[in-house]
C-alpha cells in the first residue's frame, strides 16, 4: 500500500512545481497531479529526491491522501477554479481543506468559500507572492478564508514561508476573501514601488545625465539605507547588465508595460470603498499610457517641451534630492495602502492584524524590505494607529524627506520629465495635512446648479444649508 | 373624450416638473404621473398653463398617449427603473418607446435595451444635463439605446434641448448603453473641471492672498477668455456673496466634498478599458480626501509643511501662471476623456461622433463652455484625430501655456498647496510626449523576479525576451 500523502498540489507550471519541493525540503510528501500528465512525469522524474506521489487522476490524488484531506490548487485564475472545485468536491468528504493560492480576485474567493462551506468543505483562499524564487525557497504567504481549516495547515505553511527575524512571512489574515485582498494589495503597492523607482531612474538619468555605472552605484549605496529592498536591489543588479554588443541590455528594452490585472483591481477597490488612493492608481495609468508606444513617438514630434530648456543638475544634490522623493512618496503609497485595507475591514468585516500583514511582506516576496520592519512596529506599537503617516517614525522620515522631496519635483516639473507617482504623493500629503481644502468651494458649486447643500463649519454636521446664490451674486469690480 | 397626448413623464420630481414645463412650452401635449399622487395633482394646479393630462395610474397614462406610445421616466437610477419597466410592459405595445432620462449607469441601459427588444419595445437612455434650470429652459440631451426609436423622439426632443450657435444640443449618440456612457464621461469631466477651478481658487487665495473679491474680479476677467465657461461664471458669482454677517458666505462652507457616484464610474470604467484618465481619477480620489474632515484636522497638527515657508508671489505673475495651468490641465482632461470615449467605442462596438458630443455639451450642461466649439471644430475637421491634444489649435495652446502651467505647479510645490489634479495632467502631458519612458526598467523588473519577458527596440513587436538578470549581474563600483 502506497504511503499517504500529507498533501496535494494541483497544477505544476513553475510556481506549484517550486512550492512542491519547498514542502518537501521541509518533510512533508506531497501528491501531485497536473492536467497534461506527462508534465506530472517529468517533473517526478527531474525531482528523484523529493517526496512525491505522482497521480494520475483527481481521484487517485483524493486517495493519496491523509485525512482531513489537504489540497492546494496552483492553476490560472477564473472559472477554471471553479470546474476544479467541482471535481474535487466529488472525491472529497466533509471536513477536508481546499486551498486556492492563484492570483484570484478576493470576491471569488469568498464565493468559493461559502459555496465549499455548503458541502461541508473548508476553503482557504491564499495569496502567494514571491515568484519562482520565494515559492521555491520560502514565499510571502497570505491565508484567508475558513478559519476552522487554519490550524491543520498553519504548521505546514509557516515551515514553507520565508522568515523574517525568525518569524514566519505567513500568518492568519481573515475570514473569505482577506487573504486574497490583502494580496491584491501587495500587488498594488507592487506596481507603486515600480513606478516610483522608474520615475527615479527617469530623473537621474534625464535631468542628471548618469550613466547605468553611476546608476548601479546609486541604488547599491540606496540599497544601504532606509530604501533596503528586494526592489532596489534588483533595479541596481538591472543596471549592470550589458547586451551582446557591451551596451547596456535595459537601453533595448522596449519601454511599454505589461501587467496583469491586479493592480487595476486595486485601484477600482479604491474607487468603490471611496479610499484616495492616487499613487498607485497614477502607476497603474503608468502602465497604461507606457503601452501607448507608438502614440507616443508620434506625439513626441509634435508636442513641445519647456521652452527654456533646464541646466543639467548638479549630480550629487540630484541624487539626494530623488532618494528623498521615493522614500517619501513611497511612505504616502503605504500609507494609502493601510488606509484602504482599514475601510475594507469595516466594510467586509474583517478583523486586520497590520503588524502581522506587515510581517508577512517583510521577506519572500516582490515588496519586502527593512522598510516593512518599520510599518510593523508602528502598529504593533499602536494597533489601532489612525494613520501609518501620523507615527512618529514615519513623520519624522517624511520631514527630513520634504525638501528634497519637493525640490526633485521642482526639477522634473522644469526638466519636461513625468513623475506621476511623486507628484501624486506630494499632493496627497499636502492635502492630507491641510484643515482646510477648497471642497468648500466645490460644495457651493454644486449647491449653485444642483441645489445639492452645503454643511457648514458653524453648524453641527449633518445640517444641510441651500443658497439661492445666482439671485444673491453682485457684478465685480472690473479693474481694467 | 379626453385628447391625446404626446409623451408621458413619469416622476414629478424638480428635473421631471422643469422637463414637462419646457415640453409644454414647446406645444407638447404632456402625460404625467408620479407614484405619490398629490405630487401630480399639486403639480398641475400650479402650472394652469401648460398642456398637461394628470394621471392617477400607469394605465391611464398609457391610454391616453398616442401610437407610438412615448414615455419617459425621470426617476431614480437603480432596481426602480426596473420595477417601472415591468408595470410599463404590461400596458404597452410593441412599437411602443420609454426613455430613461435619469443617471443610469450605462451597463444597466444596455441590459433594459436588450431586455425590452424582446418585449417589442424599443429603449432609448437618455443622458440629461443642466440642473433644474437646464431641464426647464434647454438641457443638453444625449440620447442612445434603439436606433429605431430616434427618428420618432428626434423633433421634440431637439426642440426642448438647449442651441448652440443654432444647433440643438442633442444628436443620437449610439446604441444600446451610448446615451448613458456619454452622460458618464460628461460628469467625469465636470468632476475635472470643478477639481482644477479648486485648485486655482487654493493656489490664488493661499499663495497670492487674493480675497474675495480680487477673486471675483478675477474669474469675471477669466469668463471673458478662453476659459469662458458656466462654471467659471458661477465660481466668480460665489465669491461675491456674502453671510448675513457681511463676510463671504464660501468661508462658511464645509469643505467636505459630497459625490453621486458618476465620476466614480467613469474612474472604474478607465481602469477596466485600459485608458490612463489620470486627471479625473485625481479629481474623484480629491473629494474622497476632503471627506476625511476630522482626520484632516488632527494630521494639520501633527505633519509639517515646507520647512521654509515661501514668500508670497507677485499677484499678477501667480494670475496668468494659474490662468495657464487651469487652461492647458482642462485641454489634458478633455484629451483624456475623449481617449476614453474612443477605447469605449471600441469596446462596445459604437460609432461615436466626437464632433456631435462636444456640441451637445457645448450648451445646456454644467461643463458648457466656449472652449467646447474648439473641440467641435476640432473634430469636424479631422474626424479621425488621434488625440485632441494633436489638433493644431490645442497644441498651440498648450505650448503658449506651458510655462505659466510649470511655474503654477512649481509654486504650488514650493508653498505646500496640494495640486493633484494640475500636476496629474502636467505628468500625463510629459509622459504622452515622451518617445520613451522608463517602463523599459519596469519590463526588466519583471523578468528579473518573474521572468515576464520583454520586447526590445530593435526587434519586431510580439517577440519576447528572457534574461538571467541575477546570473549576468556585477558588482557595482563603490566609490565611496
Amino acid at each position: 500500500m502506497m504511503s499517504q500523502a500529507d498533501i496535494a498540489v494541483i497544477g505544476l507550471a513553475v510556481m506549484g512545481q517550486n512550492l512542491v519541493l519547498n514542502l518537501s525540503d521541509h518533510g512533508f510528501r506531497v501528491a501531485v497531479y497536473n492536467r497534461t500528465h506527462s508534465v506530472t512525469t517529468d517533473f517526478a522524474a527531474r525531482s528523484p529526491e523529493a517526496k512525491l506521489v505522482a497521480c494520475d487522476s483527481i481521484a487517485a490524488l483524493c486517495a493519496t491522501l491523509s485525512v482531513p484531506r489537504r489540497v492546494m490548487m496552483m492553476v490560472k485564475a477564473g472559472p477554471v477554479v471553479d470546474e476544479l472545485i467541482e471535481t474535487l468536491l466529488q472525491h472529497l468528504e466533509p471536513g477536508d481543506i481546499i486551498i486556492d493560492g492563484g492570483n484570484t480576485l478576493f470576491t471569488d474567493s469568498e464565493r468559493r468559500m461559502r459555496y465549499c462551506h455548503t458541502k461541508g468543505i473548508r476553503f482557504l483562499g491564499m495569496g502567494v507572492s514571491g515568484g519562482e524564487e520565494g515559492a521555491r525557497f520560502g514565499p510571502s504567504l497570505m491565508p484567508g478564508g475558513d478559519v476552522q481549516a487554519w490550524p491543520e495547515v498553519k504548521a505546514m505553511f509557516q515551515a514553507i514561508a520565508a522568515k523574517a527575524n525568525g518569524d514566519p512571512c505567513c500568518q492568519w489574515v481573515g475570514q473569505g476573501g482577506a487573504g486574497h485582498y490583502v494580496k491584491m494589495i501587495h500587488n498594488g503597492i507592487e506596481y507603486g514601488d515600480m513606478q516610483l523607482i522608474c520615475e527615479a531612474y527617469h530623473l537621474l538619468h534625464q535631468a542628471g545625465g548618469l550613466n547605468h555605472d553611476a546608476l548601479a552605484t546609486v541604488f547599491d549605496r540606496w540599497n544601504q539605507g532606509p530604501l533596503d529592498s528586494y526592489l532596489i536591489q534588483i533595479t541596481r543588479d538591472i543596471f549592470t547588465v550589458n547586451d551582446t554588443d557591451g551596451a547596456p541590455l535595459l537601453n533595448k528594452i522596449l519601454d511599454s508595460a505589461g501587467q496583469k490585472g491586479t493592480g487595476k483591481w486595486t485601484g477600482i477597490n479604491a474607487l468603490e470603498q471611496g479610499i484616495p488612493l492616487t499613487l498607485i492608481g497614477e502607476a497603474v495609468f503608468a502602465r497604461y499610457l507606457s503601452a501607448l508606444k507608438d502614440e507616443r513617438v508620434t506625439a513626441a514630434t509634435i508636442l513641445s517641451g519647456p521652452e527654456h530648456p533646464a541646466s543639467p543638475e548638479a549630480p550629487e544634490a540630484l541624487i539626494d534630492a530623488v532618494h528623498d522623493a521615493l522614500y517619501a512618496a513611497k511612505i504616502i503609497s503605504y500609507a494609502q495602502g493601510f488606509m484602504l485595507m482599514k475601510q475594507a475591514a469595516n466594510a467586509y468585516n474583517w478583523t486586520l492584524n497590520y503588524g502581522d500583514i506587515a510581517l508577512m511582506w517583510r521577506g519572500g516576496c516582490i515588496i519586502r524590505s527593512q522598510f516593512l520592519d518599520n510599518i510593523k512596529t508602528a502598529y504593533d506599537t499602536t494597533p489601532d494607529l489612525q494613520n501609518l503617516m501620523l507615527d512618529t517614525f514615519f513623520n519624522s522620515a517624511l520631514k527630513a524627506c520634504q525638501t528634497g522631496w519637493r525640490k526633485a519635483i521642482a526639477i522634473a516639473v522644469q526638466h519636461g520629465i513625468p513623475v506621476p507617482a511623486m507628484s501624486a504623493a506630494l499632493s496627497f500629503y499636502d492635502g492630507y495635512r491641510s484643515a482646510s481644502l477648497p471642497a468648500n468651494l466645490l460644495q457651493a458649486q454644486r449647491d449653485y446648479f444642483g441645489a445639492h447643500t452645503y454643511e457648514r463649519h458653524d453648524k453641527p454636521r449633518g445640517e444641510s444649508f441651500h443658497t439661492p446664490w445666482a439671485t444673491l451674486a453682485r457684478t465685480p469690480s472690473r479693474s481694467d
